[in-house]
């Protein structure tokens, strides 16, 4: 696997599952966890879950908000229940594996919510995509290090399959010619948006309703690249200059 | 699935762990736990780390050796890692997956050992074939709840991925609220797109190079509903209106 992947844990309440994170990141080989605002951590309850995989713990990258642990991600998938307010493109985590494979170079963040309510819908339109772990509908809710287990799994199976077949396939199934916009750039571009909607008077600030959260769906599902992003901000340039002309 | 699969763990040092696989297996609607000469159960930390699965611990079956635990059953697998001293037949999960899917209507046990030393030889010599998950060479034991998890949501996912073999798969891997747009409602947004961007001056007509290609392949790519459409019409329409005041 060429793609680099980083697993990211928001607001996890028990250090344990920290440790149990790690302890099967490392199994499965991945090494980069990022945490978001931990509850408890550093905590020796951590280092005794992750028996021996304190090597990731010591590495871990604690942020403070989810937008800044993916800021430099080409991809971020989110993990989710299903039945959502608004359908996002949901994969299950051999799907998700098999873009993972096709991704090629990229940086791409995994996230994993809290314990007891997993991701908000606000965190959850940060992503481009939902993986959902098909587990049973009346008992759906998987232990964080297990949910992490079993992408992780996935994602090692996938790469030694693929190791076993050679088979190489590229972003969007052909050569791609411009490197993928990050979250970063993404962030800026719907900030520039609202505010050009706001300007020609299409958003109301005041009653936003779900306008932009149907915009992010569409513009994240699309995965842009680079150059996309800067014709879909040259276009709101155009149109706030006209505007004061 | 149309075999009745039981999980047999043997010679469990924590009942901690015992209670996260009763998690794990009905996290993956499996039922049937059989315990091997478990070292305390039933305890509190098995109630507590299976977190509501407590049916499952009621109904586990203890017995007193693996013999008896897997005596009426047609198929035995047992967990192991590499490199035994007699080669046994070993296959990875997916493909134990893709035995038990085709064996029909048998009793089929899979069977995990201790957490520090899994089974003995002897143990592993009762098996039909041996599972291994194909983890990290380098830091290779799983949490035996972990590896349950992996088993069982690989027995799972070969169960639903059987049923949809039937079933059409939903746009993007859920149910969509809206219907998507055709050719035709995307012609007249590209038209009108290009109307829109001359309008703002964005798009030169005598030098239009490949803006509208560029244009065409991101929202065409991102298969967009009549919602999402009816979104970016209302936004062109707002900047030309905007334009005329």
């Amino acid at each position: 696997m060429s793609a680099e992947i980083r697993i990211v844990l928001v607001n996890t309440s028990h250090p344990g599952n920290i440790g149990g994170v790690a302890r099967a990141m490392k199994n499965m080989k991945f090494s980069q966890l990022h945490l978001v605002a931990p509850k408890k951590f550093p905590h020796v309850e951590a280092d005794s879950r992750a028996s021996g995989a304190t090597d990731i713990l010591e590495n871990a990258v604690v942020h403070e908000t989810l937008e800044q642990a993916i800021a430099d991600c080409h991809f971020v998938v989110g993990t989710s229940a299903r039945g959502r307010h608004i359908p996002w493109p949901v994969v299950d985590p051999r799907e998700l594996s098999s873009i993972v494979q096709g991704a090629g170079d990229k940086r791409i963040a995994v996230v994993f919510g809290r314990e007891d309510r997993g991701l908000t819908n606000e965190e959850l339109h940060l992503c481009h995509h939902h993986v959902h772990i098909p587990s049973n509908p009346d008992f759906s809710s998987l232990n964080l290090a297990a949910a992490v287990q079993v992408i992780t799994y996935e994602l090692r199976m996938a790469d030694l399959y693929a190791e076993q077949v050679e088979q190489q396939k590229p972003q969007w199934g052909t050569e791609w010619d411009i490197d993928l916009a990050d979250s970063a750039d993404l962030e800026r571009l719907f900030a520039h948006m609202e505010e050009t909607l706001v300007d020609i008077e299409f958003l109301d600030p005041d009653n936003p309703r779900q306008l932009m959260s149907r915009l992010r769906r569409l513009y994240l599902r699309t995965v842009p690249d680079k150059v996309e992003v800067n014709i879909l901000r040259g276009i709101m340039n155009a149109t706030q200059k006209k505007m004061k002309d």
